[in-house]
């Protein structure tokens, strides 16, 4: 890798600092990356944070419509409840804040330890559990980890905490969004460990692992890789069944690499992905294509779909302005 | 690779319609990416073309404020004449085309002669050529390849065409950009070709290659890999003498990764270029950090800086809204 492993997280954030200077800040010595755009008063504080690695998530979604704070842990590692309660000091604007957590076990711990000792100081504080990977059944709901929805729940969630909306009403909101979310993903290689340099498991030629999440951790199967309508297939199935997906419904797709697939590979399943929507009468009419929550350099997709509603869309097309995503601003 | 190697453009091209409908349409007979935004009467028509496999460039750049059209070759193969002309037919708007040609010898060639033909039929073409690739010492100018210039050249000149500036100004204006741009490349893996599934060539751990450009192709030179500071100094050493950077210029950087390199990285390197901008009083003002300019799932990193006026920073911040770069619309 270019740079060091062992400063690779701060030397990261120090970097999207110098390069976003008017949209986020990096308080190194609490090593959390908060919003640069005025707040207003009274607006409820978002904040989030997981194992670095998955960037864009979090630090990258940081910024006017989404997040107030991010809290990143080291690589493929939970932050610390000491990052998160400088997170949540520096977002709590009056208002209380919205914790927003991945269904991973040391995020859970820590937002939850974090909460539990700030509630005591008097600060409102709301969780969301994000937990929309689809590739574990129903029965083992708990360990449903949380993958893309994230993304979803910060825009959404972001939108609405910006016009003002009571902490309430953006949970609940943000609940909704990963009730009607599910995502599926699917690796062709695992990622390359910035410590050892090395893959952090092997998968042959021809074969790609099904239901993998982020963080460089197996899917559940191997399988022989199959033509690209059927791998959209695959990661459809599931999904669509528990949306309950009716002809008719309007949905955002969020089609995410994992760090090295290319562009043309992602766009080709993507049509695949749109081209079997089609057939059932679901119509995607928002899309999101690219690196939006990684694991590296993997090669694979992580697929995830919201049965959307006018509210949820007209959230979704508010500004934002972070360093990943950005538009109407 | 997820999908079929011999379709993967023309299913890249198809998933990118899907995915922007707004935005872009698709016109499979000619292979051309069109946009779809409403353009108003003597609007100067912007197009590029490439090889494919180097997205986003140059079909995600079609959109508001940026080009026209675009022509992806095959993966790492020039587009050919009818496309090109195809294209230029749907981007005249009736006050004429421009051209951004990188310099790569087909596209410079095939542009050429699409420009020849129909200048006959009476359409108004400007060509600009793009080489800011500082690899090459300026006796070997001829040999620049034309790299992340380009994304700069796009989004500038298609403000202008957008704000309705006749087409010798518009030229003139992407001309300036080239003439301000530098770019130096290095990688530390070549890419996958779709086709064979193979690295085009092998790097050893702890190696680099320097001076790499798109497309897969080698550097000028094999090096043991130094600490990140240094890989900037290598990156910025030439672009600086050739910019005759000052203290007190503000520049635009973009860093491009070029594929599968991790953002936490990519970030780490832009700080790393910017400390030593900074050291040399030289401010960056606007940065791009991210896959803006790619070849396939290489490791590696292009770093463009361009020596920015307040005409240039004024057309860099007005709105756009393609596929991949989108702000204020």
């Amino acid at each position: 890798m270019m740079g060091d492993a062992s400063t690779v997280v701060p030397d990261y954030l120090r970097g999207l600092a110098a390069a976003h200077p008017g949209v986020v800040e990096y308080d190194p010595e609490h090593r959390i990356v908060v919003r640069r755009a005025p707040v207003r008063a009274g607006k409820v504080g978002l904040i989030s944070g997981g194992g670095s690695g998955c960037e864009p998530l979090h630090a990258g979604y940081v910024g006017l419509g989404m997040l107030d704070a991010a809290c990143p842990g080291e690589v493929f590692s939970s932050p610390v409840p000491n990052q998160i309660m400088a997170a949540t000091q520096r977002a709590d604007h009056g208002a209380g804040v919205l914790y927003i957590i991945k269904n991973f076990g040391g995020e859970v711990m820590n937002f939850g330890l974090a909460a539990e000792i700030l509630r005591r100081k008097g600060i409102r504080i709301e969780k969301v559990l994000v937990n929309d990977d689809t590739s574990f059944p129903p029965e083992l709901a708990g360990r449903r980890r949380g993958l893309g929805a994230t993304v979803l729940v910060e825009k959404i969630a972001g939108a609405a905490a910006e016009e003002g909306r009571p902490l309430d009403d953006v949970a609940a909101l943000a609940r909704r969004v990963v009730e009607h979310s599910r995502t599926f993903g699917v690796a062709l290689s695992s990622c390359t460990n910035p410590r050892t340099g090395r893959r952090t498991f092997e998968l042959p030629d021809g074969e790609y692992e099904v239901g993998v999440g982020i963080g460089g951790d197996r899917g559940h199967e191997r399988r022989p890789l199959p033509p690209v309508d059927e791998i959209a297939d695959v990661m459809l199935d599931r999904i669509t069944v528990e949306l309950r997906s009716q002809p008719g419904d309007r949905v955002l797709v969020l089609l995410s690499g994992l760090g090295s697939t290319p562009a043309i590979e992602l766009y080709g399943l993507f049509a695949a992905v749109a081209d079997r929507l089609g057939k059932h009468g679901v119509e995607p009419v928002r899309s999101l294509v690219g690196d939006y929550i990684t694991s590296l350099d993997s090669h694979g997709a992580l697929l995830t779909v919201l049965r959307a509603d006018d509210e949820l869309l007209e959230l979704w097309d508010r500004p934002v302005h972070t360093p990943s995503l950005r538009w109407g601003a």
